[in-house]
């Protein structure tokens, strides 16, 4: 079989590591597979190049901050292939330009246009295993791009596409997707399987194992992703299109503190009122994420929206300027909220499950300031100091801690 | 004019040093002219890069050693080419590969086989400043391959006479090259000009300013050098054919402290022995410097040699098969030695220079284990603690205090 088995930085952090992970993807090959390593930038070699371009300029070219960022990969892929020598494995290995994935334009977030494996192809028909520098493309000038935050999940993803490789390994420092973040929730255990669906809205929601951007593509390319731990033999969390293998309304819950909420109170309760306001914010860039307004009380709304707390002083600056251009009568910011979501393919068609949800958090005291929802997915904003209570709370009323399944050491 | 610019690690040790090394590129700029930039790795990211491959692996191959290493140098031209854009400039990064430079397939010290500089002739042509890694290339492969310790400078060379510049600066942290090295002679003055072969004898002899394969590389392709202090406004030294410009014997001294001496008593005086022994030494990659071979003494002789510090504990156990090979008395191998060196093109034809310098040593005290001669320069063993006293003393000697004629600040 032919393996894509990408590791993240802090699994490639020291070179005792990078040792470690050779030893890892020798045990594989040593089974009679093939495999294609994909590395991440060591440790924080990523934040410290960003630093020192910080440093140099306030205003950085987009093409030159890609061609800094992408050294951290490479210099990656050359201990990688010489720990994997050392070991006796026949290795090379490869820039984001030598495995051939181009990319467009866009400078720091690129999108892959189309991968040209056919060097990994002669490496593999050769006996030798290529280590690819995540993160990173060409595009048709021949300039480096990079592809964000979290892009060598997406390199790893776009190979196993292109090689039709059996199976696509991401690991990291954590042992697969949990039902809840172990760190704010004790009793969270790691999930055997996952929908393509769950794992997008449980990633944007603030659960940090896999990139948005990767996951959206292995489910438009048929890719199954295996989240696994390096350092731990865990079995790891199963990314397809099947989903949870369980009867269960929720399959897990994300917490994200990283926002603030916005509220123009008094506005008009007239057609555009909505549209202006958020056009306002779309032309700056900036995402809105929960809405809602309000019945209408003597012809005027209130709008509330919560925004990334990155975005929260352009924010109120565009809705202060928006509120007086609508004649409203008041404008609220609060950074001192969280969001706290329940995600599971199994909410589709259960209208019960959102009343268990706000009675948990009833139970547990927590108000409720707003409410989103979408298919497979309840959102509540309440206040920060209560989050963590909140989402120990969801998880324990929809039974998650045994909803696992699952041997972990 | 055209001006190539090359700034060692030292030069852009930190975002600091970058932004004002784009102030002084700026400058030259400003005045009318047209630069390539050349840049090393900043301060001791190549030893860090070094240190970690070490500690991956004990067999390194050369191919991912140079994938490493150049990355030092890409990342030092993306924040260059940052700090220049902050100023106004127009500037783009250039890898050894991106700059045309095509070079042999030996990894690690690469020799420069032809220079195909379009793509920076198209920048130039567009107004834009191009920054250029330094030693780095690429193979007939497209495989990045560097070109040893101190290759930026000969990147630097290499381009000026493919572009075809008006000038080849290279700029340090001193400002130029000196009639002895100034830290163990505080007397010792900045040289205005010295000739490609005095600073190919000052260099091999252990003077650090220029390294050796660029000196002659610039010698071959007729390239003047202008070595000068990045931060200090000094007129610094022109390197060309023509040489010191001063009716002086000697241009400048030299002290290499980094040696060893083996010395083989006893041993047959007869055609053969001296070839047997060197051809042992050659053959281990040995490179051997200065030799004496006593007179005979009943059909036996004494023979002397030097090698690098390095290379002395090869040298000793290839010396000692050799002894008994040859039937030999004994060995001696002495770690304590220096090389205090005289160079100058004034050397040539004046018999008094050497009289000259054993007068000085001998006045202060120095003896001289051995002598070493070629057109242009006088070596002389001597016991290490001496070192700095002999150098001094043949520095005074021959007034090179008063030789630089240059006004320094």
């Amino acid at each position: 079989m032919l393996f894509v088995q990408k590791f993240g930085g802090s699994s490639v952090a020291t070179p005792d590591h990078i040792r470690r992970v050779a030893q890892k993807v020798k045990a594989t090959l040593d089974e009679g597979h093939q495999v294609v390593v994909v590395v991440s930038a060591m440790g924080d070699t990523t934040d410290e190049l960003v630093a020192k371009a910080e440093a140099v300029s306030d205003t950085r070219s987009g093409r030159e901050m890609d061609v800094l960022l992408s050294t951290g990969e490479i210099q990656s892929t050359a201990l990688m292939a010489m720990a994997l020598e050392a070991l006796g494995v026949p290795a090379r290995s490869f820039t984001g330009r030598d495995a051939g994935i181009l990319t467009d334009f866009d400078h720091g977030r690129a999108r892959i246009l189309a991968v040209h494996p056919q060097k990994l192809q002669e490496a593999l028909a050769a006996g030798v295993t290529p280590v690819v520098a995540g993160f990173q493309g060409v595009n048709a000038r021949d300039d480096v791009t990079t592809l964000g935050r979290g892009g060598s999940d997406l390199t790893a993803i776009a190979l196993a596409s292109a090689l039709k490789a059996d199976r696509c390994e991401i690991y990291s420092d954590v042992a697969g997707v949990f039902t809840a973040d172990p760190r704010v929730v004790p009793a969270a255990v790691p999930l055997a399987q996952l929908s393509y669906d769950e794992m997008l809205e449980l990633a944007s929601q603030g659960a940090q194992v896999l990139q948005t951007q990767a996951v959206d593509y292995a489910r438009g390319n048929g890719v199954v992703i295996h989240a696994r731990s390096t350092f731990q033999d865990a079995p790891g969390t199963i990314i397809d299109h099947r989903g949870a293998a369980t009867n269960q309304a929720v399959t897990a819950v994300a917490l994200n503190k990283r926002i603030a909420k916005i509220g123009l109170k008094g506005v008009p309760d007239a057609p555009g009122v909505a549209a202006h306001l958020f056009e306002k914010l779309a032309r700056h860039g900036i995402n809105i994420d929960l809405v809602i307004q309000s019945l209408s009380h003597e012809q005027l709304n209130d709008i509330a929206f919560t925004v990334a707390l990155d975005d929260a002083e352009a924010a109120e600056r565009l809705s202060r300027e928006a509120l007086e251009e609508l004649k409203g009568q008041g404008l609220v910011v609060d950074r001192n909220v969280a969001k706290v979501s329940a995600v599971g393919s199994g909410l589709l068609g259960r209208p019960g499950v959102a009343a268990r949800l706000f009675r948990a958090l009833a139970d547990a005291g927590v108000n409720i300031q707003m409410i989103g929802t979408s298919e497979i997915k309840i959102s509540c904003i309440i206040a920060r100091e209560q989050a963590e209570v909140a989402l120990s709370a969801i998880h324990e009323a929809f039974g998650l801690h045994e909803s696992g399944r699952l041997e972990t050491d």
